[in-house]
């Protein structure tokens, strides 16, 4: 260990940091002279160094006390990134081709060293707004998604390793906190940190905290949110938490990680595909009407989902006889209950990820954090415009989500409250 | 600490630990030269026994590392006597006029000492097979429900202390999958351990393992026991769990605890209920019909769940604006809201309740460990029919539970199947 208690680093300290440290010295070759450090600077909750010598690089990812983007008046335990270590250990055992490697953790100093994930890696979020097709994403997050959920529920586990990495994940409650508060609660009240598009979205956030069907279904899924621990969720997997070039797929930051409902994390990237939606009218221009990069992200959304069903069934088909504990081969032993309950496990599931989807739309619209989907169109009218369809969107799926019974269903939905 | 490591106590060792041990002597007064030890002998699972002197008494509960009713062939952590303490102790603190106070627990000899529940008390069990009518069961039995399950619930906690209690008890996790393999899944397949009054109910089994709509329902359940932690439910709470006089109702043997659904408790009572009204055909003689008990049977079951849900929502209206993070008062601030927020409440709490009261039913009938009200009928065909009459309530509970609006509806449900 290079330091003895928590200190905040600086990109000086962070170079002695590194040469005291062999895990991530030996990352660079020989040549320790010539480091270059630079801080990225866009992080929501911490800060992230990018650390290049002539023989290798990575990424160093300090979390500090508080939220970065806040400030010292929001604490924040610096313990989540040991969840974040830890989550991005179990994700790159279960998709490694997925999820940057780590390096080293030192959890006195709340550090994480891991793969600097190169150019052209850009952030998912920046590369649909400046509508570039990935077309290999739909089939590289359906896959992270159904392995990393699938293998870390009780159709994989059984009960004895389950409730032991429930209980550990327990630890992880202030980040769960933060959660509750700014994705169920704090757009559906006054709340000092809320903010919209105004004065043109000032009725309709007004009408999102006046709604009694949307408090009363909002409460389901945070109940659902708080007490189900169904796999190991990334939890907070939106199209900032995703890497990409046209060949790679990378899913970074779970510090929210802990055992929650899967829709949650199928949600978040499927609702924020549906805001990159309703954003890019807002990105039209005369040279691109974004008409097709439209249909490319429906499409997206209906192959994610698709290949998401595809790839956690054939899982649950190849793994029935195995030790998970939830359908014992011997009761669900003949293939039409087996149909059956498959059947109305992912109905289920579907329902809960359109629920936790719009509750993710409705937060960026109307609560503390934004997108940079709808803040990057700079025409405050035009912006409030799209955030409006947005917000209808999501709330026709929060409150009837039951009568969606296919994700086609859901692209028809969008495509007709679209200009 | 009496003793350094783990001994299996018998009569002659428990009182030289009793002598060792000042919390548990002080209770006997002066005189312990007379002390009566007494095993009681009709636990499933531990070694209880009675202790008395001159001076005072209380009683002796240890955790053997096995199930006592099985033998050493059945394996069960002895820490579960570590659970029972602290569910005893929470359960005491919330509701103390209906539990018996724990005087002394010690971990390494797996041994909880606590309140003697003298004469008159008798289990639960006893006096409904006796057709002993207790005026006042349905008023205690559902104030220590509500009670217990509303202040252990994220309705009055906080998440940070909610998910610190749930890791805890996540430690128990040997008694949960006892119960996994007990009431949802070894009923629903051939297993070395299920029974039933062979041969009048053998077709009666064998439907149940082949019937495909009641393994999907159970299937559901199941997942909701292993993966919502909404309460610190006790776990086990069937009429044998419960010992009473006129007066006097207290619930005993939380070993079973942990955070799991709320409607596992109630629904195990409810259950044992419907049990033991279908038993009574086979305790009638000439001197008794039993048809006025039954009704009191009936009346009980409906006032217990009237009960309940009058109590519990008259907390949840009493500490609305208190600490619990499921319903925050900035949100939920008006009285229409309120009330829509916890009519969904009580209609979901209400299926599940059904739901596991069923599951409960039907493992009492075909699986490992049956009741005492069935199986104190000597005559086998007599028996069949009233279980027969029992296993088809539960079966169209099961499958049929998300219809009944009312506890109402379920008594009549049962009048029906009836003789």
């Amino acid at each position: 260990m290079a330091f003895s208690e928590f200190r905040s680093l600086d990109e000086k300290s962070l170079i002695e940091y590194i040469k005291a440290e062999p895990a991530l010295s030996s990352k660079l070759g020989s040549n320790l002279d010539d480091i270059k450090i630079k801080e990225v600077g866009d992080g929501n909750l911490n800060f992230v160094y990018i650390v290049v010598a002539p023989g290798g690089s990575f990424v160093i990812k300090q979390a500090l006390p508080y939220i970065r983007c806040i400030g010292e008046s929001w604490p924040m335990t610096k313990e989540r990134a040991y969840f974040e270590a830890l989550a991005l250990r179990e994700h790159g055992q279960l998709s490694p081709e997925h999820v940057p490697e780590v390096y080293h953790f030192d959890r006195t100093m709340s550090l994480i060293g891991m793969r600097y994930l190169e150019p052209p890696h850009i952030i998912l979020r920046k590369g649909l707004i400046a509508g570039t097709e990935y077309p290999l994403l739909a089939e590289h997050i359906s896959e992270f998604m159904a392995r990393t959920l699938y293998f870390t529920s009780l159709l994989y586990r059984s009960t004895t390793e389950h409730k032991h990495a429930v209980a550990e994940f327990c630890g992880n409650v202030e980040l769960c906190r933060l959660t509750e508060q700014v994705v169920f609660s704090d757009p559906y009240k006054v709340s000092q940190y809320n903010r919209c598009t105004s004065p043109y979205l000032d009725h309709d956030a007004e009408a999102v905290r006046e709604d009694n069907v949307l408090k009363l279904e909002v409460a389901e899924l945070k109940s659902k949110f708080c007490e189900r621990s169904q796999a190991l969720i990334h939890g907070d997997l939106h199209t900032g938490s995703v890497m990409v070039t046209h060949e790679s797929t990378q899913v970074i930051d779970p510090e929210f990680a802990f055992y929650g409902p899967m829709g949650f994390d199928i949600g978040a990237f499927l609702g924020n595909l549906i805001l990159a939606f309703f954003a890019q009218d807002g990105h039209a221009d005369q040279v691109n009407d974004r008409k097709t990069y439209k249909e490319w992200i429906l499409r997206t959304i209906e192959e994610t989902w698709n290949l998401f069903h595809k790839k956690f069934i054939a899982l649950w088909d190849e793994h029935k006889d195995g030790s998970g504990e939830a359908y014992l081969p011997a009761i669900y032993n003949n293939p039409e209950l087996l149909r059956l309950v498959q059947k109305k496990f992912m109905e289920d599931l579907f329902h809960d990820t359109l629920g936790f989807g719009a509750a993710k739309m409705i937060r960026r619209i109307v609560g503390v954090a934004h997108v940079e989907d709808f803040e990057s169109i700079t025409d405050a009218s035009k912006r409030a415009e799209c955030e409006r369809r947005a917000l209808e969107m999501a709330k026709l799926l929060l409150k009837e989500r039951r009568k969606f019974q296919a994700i086609t269903e859901v692209v028809l939905a969008i495509q007709k409250l679209q200009s």
